[in-house]
């Protein structure tokens, strides 16, 4: 490869770069572990050449996933629990500790699970914030993101028609058959708009007389419920729907929220796209299966829809597991995640909450017991199992005015009506989690990735947040703001799962996503629908994402299946799983850890990737040597 | 709403202008009718009454259709034809002249079927090409065309949400059971990757010790010929099969067309898309229905598939038809069309024919005698009933430097090797269809209407000939560079049908596409795949068209829905599907031809575009008008 080192900075300049970049990763690298979250080996072996350590493999940390039920397992089975051990849950100062017992609990002197310190965390984001801000660090990223770029054009002329080659070669596997996996969709919008209508006009010609609505205490059949909204589903179309984004929602998130109303009532979201009705869900349990059937049908295809836990009341938990168990929600084609809304001021507005730190225990207090005593509630143990990984969801463009710093009101000081910021969101979210994944790991559970909505819009502090604390994160489009940030989830390759289209009816015109422009650079990028219901107008939602970034941008097959492959990196699918689909040496770096049989990416390719990120990594790293007795000397 | 004619010219040169358009417009309709092609009423009254004239309904030509079989009636029946008339057809300079007899045809006594007048026709392309290039004519029309997009945005901003209100309180229909018709698409490429891959795969299966080709005299089994391509089916991916157009096709026609050979051989393109090999095009028969089967079921999507005829070989119509009747390849989601390469240099080069006259005579004698004796050739006149148009395609950007004139040899007389222009193949294509379309009129046959592949790439020349000639095109985009002419092919309401991912991979990017900027100026725009073998990604190659357009140009509901009512009118669906699908008023203009329960298409769109039309050919009327005796004084 033609290229020489493109620095055009000074080295003193270049040396302050250096070293924070160096500092950042380790940051990364230190929240990653405390959760069992993945940072990846390359720019971990980095880290310890840097320090003058040496790199174990024991040190890879790894989320655990619950395996696909072997053939004749049942997946709702609540037995073989394994016992209570009697701890005591509580929370203080709006993290949940594990203690012995309640005395212990009294006395605040919880169980060696370690856990982030808000101190600490709080001063890695305060250094994080300023080297964003750093002049000599934004040009070396900038000039670096932009010799990335540069690069990937060039091994594009020079190797694309061997790239092509190669999969040529490469017998029955192609882009249909390699397997992809929609990292970013939500349950209550995961069908399309077409299907959703289908649906209902069904379930009026069989449940017409059923009673699936209960108005101030009278019950109403379905044919009352439509009637007393002035419709009859024979005549519902699509347009009377009205679920589907347009020009109408661009730049208007609470436009957009408005859309999950079918006909604009929400009577039929409750019925239709709710667990929690008088027909206890039903509806919307049914959806999901025929979902979960057509991508069984596509055979190559996986989704890991969203479902809300608000943390409004503590029997939420119990009443989605109920839902769960009850209707047998299960594909081996879906993983589940929780998402949880950031909207502490309207629960706090109508007094449903006294304090945030309220919400933060309707939400995590739950699985720490079920985690101490499955047998508790068997369902929800059942349904735990199921579930990989949290979401942090809301309109990122609302602008809270909270700064978060160690003078932040703890959460269960916090009680005024306002919204505390996304990044106090964020940090107690991931808080919670680590403590938890730390108790579920010790027990031989599942434990839960943080995968939260990061960079749709808003400030780039909520990027800075998740590169502290996400496995990965959905939509990243501000990474474009900040080639700092951009830079740093490339050298940690941050999965991010993104959704043109769905930008393209809310924040960003379709040729204007950063999507092509992230791939290129080698930014670790999949892809994925967000909201079916709202923006695809076929039947298979997420071929439908692929067509069409593959023909705006023109991308390659190569390309494509290289997005497909990060996909199935990105998700929650469990290490059997992935094995099957991407190949045995999956969790090595570089083209040893591609199997093209199996996901189609050409070698060259792969090869390309992980020189190129060993290239970036060793400039800072020949920098760092220079410096005597770097690893005592952190600035 | 607000809006003042804005004509910033002078009196003179808005005269000009005038007097030049409303020439051109004749000119159209002229050929139009001679062809039993359309022109529709709103122009035509206008015309009339600069002319002084009363329009009367009786004007109106329209082309004939064959309706679709009756329940129980044989699409394939052979009976029922109408006798020998016994006269002779003979070509004289180009063109088929149908006579009494022998001795008529000797002393060249032709019936009475009125065609194109060859130095006429010249004529009057001389002053269209002038016109396209006078100065005040291109100032005039570029501001009507500007001012007919900012019309369009301000009647967007104005009534996008009265338009949308309309659509839905209409009852039971929306974009997805509307009608739409796939306007241009190859028979060749009309399946998608995967399913010419799952074909091939599934013949092998069922087929591998049949004799399916026969190489050098000896036969071969499927087997051996896979095993002489060193290929074997199971291996076989979307990859190796290499039908996909990429970046590699883009502004590179050869190599588009190479694609057409799956996995760059020849021979499967013989055994699999052809209709004319050792099994009789058995496998490209199965796959058509296949195709068919797939719009059935999608039950709103019909499409208008292109065969191919050289003008090589007499015989080809009847091998063609003998294959149609064979296979019965009939589907009420299909209607024929003919195409007919631009090839004559390979042909004559090869020696295969003797000069242009030949070819043309191949093309069209063949028909000219089932028309006379349909007993003559049963399979070939059932064939004929079903198809609806001719086609004329190659690549337009090869350039061939003859220049069209009374001066130009004959189509007897050019036996170079070098093929004519673009402007000389449309003109004798149009004037033997015409000639033809008398005759099968008379005898109550249907008609076939001319829709050329058209601005594409190459001269606007182009343009300006099927201007003249074509019913409706395929493509238009150079409209984009002469505001003359795409302003006549506004008023005039010429069809076009456009292909935005076909071009994407061939000759204009997609955000490029002038597809949304035609569409608000009003002019009548349809979508088609091309070629979904080559371009699209999905098992519904036209949703996949609608939907990559609703997406990237943000389309409404509205818009999209006009579009699928073009497509159907511009279509060859007959007189009692159009009615069927668009209301019993369809062929009258304005709000009153529309049936919004039929087409989803709000009568405030149909009202601004009637209006608007009115509008700008009232412009013209107003000033023509005011010179004294102006229809007796043409310029």
């Amino acid at each position: 490869m033609p290229f020489q080192t493109v620095l055009q900075v000074t080295m003193d300049d270049f040396e302050l770069a250096c070293k924070g970049l160096y500092r950042a990763l380790t940051i990364r690298e230190k929240y990653m572990r405390l959760a069992f979250q993945r940072f990846p080996d390359t720019p971990s072996q980095f880290l310890r050449k840097i320090e003058g350590e040496q790199w174990k493999p024991e040190d890879q940390v790894l989320p655990v996933f619950t395996s696909p039920p072997k053939s004749g397992e049942d997946p709702f089975c609540t037995k073989d629990f394994p016992p209570n051990l009697g701890y005591v849950a509580r929370m203080k100062d709006g993290v949940i500790y594990v203690y012995k017992d309640a005395a212990s609990a009294d006395k605040h002197q919880p169980l060696n699970h370690p856990g982030p310190d808000l101190v600490t965390f709080i001063d890695d984001m305060n250094f994080l914030i300023a080297l964003i801000a750093q002049g000599p660090t934004k040009t070396y990223t900038h000039r670096r993101l932009k010799f990335l770029m540069s690069k990937f054009n060039v091994h594009e002329m020079l190797n694309e028609m061997e790239e092509m080659k190669e999969l040529k070669k490469n017998p029955h596997r192609d882009f249909y058959n390699c397997r992809k996996v929609d990292t970013h969709i939500h349950a209550a919008a995961c069908m399309n708009q077409k299907h959703l209508l289908r649906f209902i006009k069904k379930s009026y010609r069989v449940d017409a007389d059923r009673v699936v609505h209960v108005l101030k205490g009278k019950e109403m059949t379905m044919k009352e419920l439509f009637a007393s909204l002035n419709l009859h589903p024979y005549d519902l179309t699509v347009d009377s729907l009205d679920v589907h984004a347009g020009r109408q929602t661009f730049q208007r998130f609470d436009k957009f929220n408005a859309k999950y109303n079918p006909v604009g009532a929400s009577e039929l979201r409750d019925l239709y796209m709710k667990t929690e009705n008088h027909i206890s869900g039903e509806y919307f349990a049914t959806i999901i299966k025929e979902v979960a059937s057509d991508l069984e049908d596509a055979r190559y295809q996986y989704a890991e829809p969203r479902l809300s836990i608000y943390g409004c009341n503590p029997n939420e938990w119990t009443k989605l597991a109920s839902w769960f168990n009850k209707h047998r929600v299960f594909s081996p084609h879906l993983k589940w995640m929780i998402q949880v809304p950031r909207i502490y001021d309207i629960f706090r507005g109508r007094n449903f909450v006294p304090h945030f730190g309220k919400m933060l225990e309707n939400i995590f207090l739950p699985i720490f017991q079920a985690t101490i005593d499955p047998n508790s509630n068997p369902e929800l143990s059942v349904f735990l199992k199921h579930v990989t990984a949290f979401d942090s969801v809301d309109d990122e463009s609302k602008h809270s005015g909270h700064m978060f710093s160690t003078k932040s009101p703890k959460p269960e000081e916090w009680d005024i009506v306002k919204s505390p910021s996304y990044s106090y969101w964020i940090y107690y979210m991931y808080a919670n989690i680590a403590r938890l994944n730390q108790l579920r790991k010790e027990r031989g559970m599942n434990t839960f990735q943080f995968r939260p909505h990061c960079g749709e819009a808003g400030a780039v502090t909520h990027l800075l947040a998740c590169f502290m604390t996400a496995d990965n994160i959905s939509h990243g489009l501000n990474l474009k703001k900040s080639p700092v940030l951009q830079y740093l989830y490339y050298l940690a390759q941050v999965p991010i799962a993104m959704s043109p289209l769905s930008n393209n009816s809310l924040f960003l015109e379709y040729n204007k996503n950063p999507l092509l422009e992230f791939h290129k650079k080698g930014l670790m990028v999949s892809l994925s629908t967000d909201d079916p219901m709202q923006f695809h107008y076929t039947k298979e939602p997420l071929m439908e994402e692929y067509a069409i970034a593959a023909q705006v941008f023109k991308l390659s097959t190569c390309d494509m299946c290289e997005i497909a492959r990060n996909s199935v990196l990105q998700s929650g699918l469990s290490a059997e799983v992935r094995i099957h689909f991407l190949g045995t040496n999956y969790l090595k770096d570089g083209p040893e850890g591609n199997d093209i049989r199996k996901t189609n990416l050409a070698q060259i390719r792969m090869a390309y990737r992980y020189e190129t990120l060993c290239y970036e990594l060793n400039l800072i790293r020949e920098e760092l040597k220079m410096l005597p007795l770097f690893a005592h000397n952190l600035p």
